[in-house]
């Protein structure tokens, strides 16, 4: 038996027939056509996993299951999308429109979660029972894994770690709140931040960096003058880790989970990022004396949407 | 058979017998004795199992098992308890010294746990899969049943909920962190802030309610004269209630539970809390379309402990 996972992005859609064990055995992708609305992009999302099935050897038969990893949430009690921005969906009935094409089973949940999934079967935390996936990219997503099991609590809305309040009354988050960590702890934060040093001192090696163009600040920006020692971008660096571990540590603090998998744009920065969250963290864990989550980078970049999508079946 | 459950606070024992619904057969207490060390205070804890077995007409072969609620909280990994500040007690192997007094299955776990189970088999939150039971008195504690289950982590330590980090470099807390969630939405943040109002405002009503002693303010002076519409601790109220929801919020970001409970000493304030509860929630979760956890009072008090200890082994 395989499992089809689709990972449901805004410019296009990718899909993989999956063995048991995680591993892709057959890989397709199409343009997403969000104009289309959402009927003709979820009959390309069935006609791509047959395609992927076929390819891989597999008649539908032998297809347990179809997941799809989406950039937006569920509704477990309707088996609607209440609403996908990069896709532009409202009140979508996922379920019921797969069902115009096939009778397998499918399961539909969010990216973070999905990509949290693929880890904890294929990935860095393979074989253990609590995970959090961290996402640090636009914003903050999260993949939680307890007991084996993705989590997504009561309303399907559990994973969003990235609007936990953090800093009472501070950055205006576009959630409608106020101080959320991923204003904080996201690469959108850290590229805000180095705007307005680049306002404070337009004479800093950041701005030497992007030619005075501060719309071309990114986050490698930051970590690469960090990792050189330029000081304004070390202090920044700081503060950034300051957040992502204050953040973590309420993570600690809630879940308790053997390992966080830092993905996304930030987690390129790679060992330089890890040290730092390695040694901050302890400042924010509540038990000093007890052992808490080790810290680990994502392991399977691109291919987690499909792999982690196909496991949500198995 | 029954379930014995003992409720173990820095003054007494409480333990009594519990049948399969978590209804009490029988009762007893004893002083906790902590001057004692861990030793005599063990065997007292067995001892009181077997008085209540007895007084409930039971043999203790038709004990299925024994719970402790500890206001600490157990290794997982060990069996041991780091510490427990009300008990004085440091690395003790509670589970190792009750198997000298009994071959009973032993389970001990956090209080706020015990107390969240309680209600979720018992209580207010009876039959719903998801809940998070919180307690507001001298700081937050949490017990959070996930899928019908106890959830405390992968080291025990996923009940901290009051020290979730709300205010970046806010109030310094006893764990060492700053800006911590039980800092601003506990009984004793309530009774810090009403006597820097009374140093502010000499004149407030609140000062005279106690008589121009700041010392004797409770959290009940600020909840009554709130509820008699006097302005000054109407905002202390409405401070108190925006810092309670933001925490709240985070537990919906994070946990999703279909309940929220509210107990502990700030819990007393009753329908007047609830509303006001209720009615800010709302602007602090993420999915504004989406259902999210209805908030009520706890409901078993007194017994929650004893109920919830017993029920640690069903």
């Amino acid at each position: 038996m395989i499992y089809i996972g689709i990972d449901v992005g805004g410019l296009s859609f990718k899909a993989g027939a999956v063995d048991e064990a995680g591993h892709i055995l057959s890989k397709a992708s199409c343009p997403s056509g969000v104009e289309r609305g959402y009927g003709p992009m979820i009959r390309d999302m069935a006609e791509l996993a047959f395609r992927v099935a076929k390819e891989s050897g597999h008649s539908m038969d032998e297809v347990k299951s179809i997941g799809i990893g989406i950039p937006g949430i569920i509704d477990p009690g309707t088996g609607r999308v209440p609403f996908c921005n990069n896709l532009f969906w409202t009140d979508v009935p996922i379920l019921d429109e797969m069902k115009k094409y096939t009778d397998i089973p499918v399961y539909v949940d969010n990216d973070a979660t999905v990509a949290g999934l693929a880890e904890s079967v294929a990935g860095v935390s393979a074989g253990v029972k609590n995970s959090v996936f961290v996402t640090l990219g636009t914003g903050i997503g999260g993949g939680v894994i307890l007991n084996g099991r993705v989590f997504t609590g009561s309303h399907g809305v559990a994973t969003e770690i990235g609007h936990v309040t953090t800093v009472d009354g501070g950055e205006p988050c576009n959630c409608g709140k106020r101080g959320c960590w991923e204003r904080y702890a996201s690469a959108t934060a850290l590229i805000r931040e180095g705007r307005r040093l680049c306002e404070r001192k337009p004479e800093c090696a950041l701005m030497k960096a992007v030619e005075g163009n501060t719309d071309a600040i990114t986050a490698k920006h930051v970590f690469d003058l960090a990792k050189a020692g330029d000081p304004d971008c070390l202090e920044l660096f700081d503060w950034y880790i300051h957040h992502l571990c204050m953040g973590l540590g309420n993570l600690v603090s809630l879940y308790d989970p053997e390992v966080f998998v830092l993905g996304g744009g930030v987690s390129h920065a790679g060992e330089f990022l890890l040290d730092a969250v390695r040694k901050e963290l302890p400042n924010w864990v509540f038990f000093k004396s007890m052992p808490f989550a080790r810290v680990e980078l994502a392991k399977l970049t691109n291919d987690a949407g499909i792999i982690g999508a196909a496991m949500l079946g198995r």
